[in-house]
């Protein structure tokens, strides 16, 4: 196991928890789920159990670092790579890859989001082992591909053939296309197709097999970060960083690499996965639901006459008392109250109105 | 006018505008109309327009002398009768009666709940000025009675009879009868009759006329205040009425002598009123609606897709996003947050279900 990695990206700053989680405060850093533990704590406690603490990285903000080294303080500074800006997963990663790559080339390792639900840890961290077993014997970029339950339009896609799920029976496939997120037309033919699974984006590969692909497809990127490496783990780091960051395309590691390599192979996964990115999915994952699916994240709540709502408040000894409500979403913090139909594009419209607003700083 | 006086009742600890009014601090002491002036100091002002501030007394329980003090600094402690426990109106006025009586004899004095809304103060205080008019030229009870707008069951009628409505025209009229809270029913046949006017609780009369009548009606709490007189506008006065109030029945001025005297008078009153008991008639009296019926009290609101409802925030600094409500009530305060239904039966729901639960203590 000494020679597995895991780099876990944190730098996301999405405002899709808002009012929850803010620019200064994004989703992988608070616990929305009520579970007792951030995203991120949850992540990292989740590889801990299959690696050493030193082999788990932490890519995030520049702007993060202060709350990483909060929320995980047994994390050492060298294993927090900072960002100077947020250029999508492509640069992340290369710039994981090429910080180990001249500590351990001969390392294999995982990336994960750092704020995603996993219901089931034992599967999860069954079929990450069987990743990190795959790309360790073969030239390969392994994804974990979810079974999907829905013709969910917020995810992207991946295809496998049908021929080869009956070939390789539960074990890892070799990947046929990377979509897009489909329109809802198109979700439920795939879903429907059985060949298609949902893009968890969680990786696993050596760091040889990754370096490769990058090159071929992303030579700039590639040469960039080769061209400096000496600058890593040296007090020159950051300012290399800095220039290198500065040149980065804002690209994904799936249209930078995934779409177009011919080594992507897919461990189907089903150990109950959401990537969480709206409150309603929050509510659909939520575990405490009454029996008129109501779920309440409030110390002190009267809730009455209400159905299918989820309220929460992270204001400490605030007494919600909500009636009459049927789908709405009730959020309240210290500074934001939101009382809000629970359906996704009305809460998009708030965000939206919210920023085009004189309100703009509350995001 | 050095014989006139008012007596401002400022003892109530109704939680009617619950969250935002509590039983540490009721309705008469709180901006409910976001006028930016207390209810208590409206009607003080209201007075002080045609009273000499020396003339102007509040009675109030003991443990709201501290907020009368400071709201109404102006004002000397021995114009603050304090009751040791609400007793209804019928032991407050006979308080305030012994005690001006002790000072001065031939005095008239007007009675007036600290807590209702007035639209037209001039036309308010003409009102006031002909029932001290009337009240001092003949032995009689004057009350202002409102012209009814609406079959209201949540106020008391008076009726006069429709022939004296000829015969005074506009001027004091006898009253025939004081009734209780009609149903709806009866409220609508009350208002088509055209002889019936809300009570709006404000009273005006000579000391010696409703000595009188109290002498006559409620002997006993008659002999109890006059026996014991020498000891007001002395350091035993707190005693002397702990005592009296010890022994006194809860009952209302309306019930001890209005609906049994024969020299009530009635002066219809169109100067715009309302007891606002409840959030629904807050709303109603608004002047600040938008064109979908919305009314809100809040510094910071982003308000979409939503008619009819009434949004209020007492909470600093605090954005309050709402959108999809239709006649709705949110209270949001520094501890509680309400979501309701704006009729007033789920709003009363809401405080009953409050009183009965484990969070009684936001009361």
């Amino acid at each position: 196991m000494r020679n597995r990695y895991c780099v876990i990206m944190a730098g996301g700053v999405g405002s899709r928890f808002w009012p929850v989680s803010r620019n200064s405060m994004p989703k992988q850093f608070l616990d929305i789920t009520g579970s007792g533990k951030t995203f991120l704590r949850e992540t990292f406690d989740r590889f801990a159990k299959i690696l050493p603490a030193e082999n788990i990285f932490v890519v995030t903000g520049r702007i993060y670092a202060d709350i990483v080294n909060r929320q995980l303080p047994e994390l050492k500074d060298e294993n927090i790579l900072l960002e100077p800006y947020g250029r999508n997963t492509a640069p992340c990663i290369a710039y994981a890859l090429y910080k180990l790559l001249a500590k351990d080339p001969e390392a294999t390792m995982a990336v994960a989001p750092s704020d995603h639900w996993i219901k089931d840890e034992d599967l999860f961290l069954k079929d990450i082992q069987a990743a990190f077993d795959h790309a360790e014997h073969n030239p390969s970029l392994v994804t974990l591909g979810i079974k999907p339950t829905r013709p969910e339009t917020n995810y992207g896609y991946i295809q496998v053939s049908s021929s080869s799920q009956n070939k390789y029976k539960g074990g890892a496939m070799p990947v046929k296309t990377f979509t897009e997120k489909p329109d809802l037309e198109m979700a439920e033919i795939f879903v429907k197709s059985g060949e298609f699974y949902w893009n968890s984006g969680i990786f696993v590969w050596k760091l040889s097999t990754i370096r490769e692909e990058l090159e071929k497809y992303m030579p700039e990127l590639a040469a960039q970060f080769d061209g400096w490496r000496d600058a890593l783990w040296t007090d020159g780091e950051d300012d290399f960083i800095e220039k290198a960051y500065g040149d980065c395309p804002k690209i994904s590691i799936d249209y930078a690499v995934m779409e177009k390599t011919d080594k992507a192979w897919l461990i189907p996964a089903e150990f109950g996965w959401s990537d969480l990115g709206t409150w309603e999915s929050l509510y659909r994952c939520a575990s405490d639901v009454d029996d008129r699916g109501n779920v309440s994240r409030v110390e002190d709540c009267l809730v009455s006459d209400t159905e299918g709502s989820l309220v929460l408040s992270t204001e400490k000894d605030k007494l919600v008392v909500i009636k009459g409500l049927k789908d709405f979403i009730v959020v309240n913090t210290d500074d934001v109250l939101m009382v809000c139909p629970r359906d996704e594009a009305a809460v998009k419209q708030v965000v939206t109105d919210l920023s085009m607003s004189d309100f703009n700083r509350y995001k």
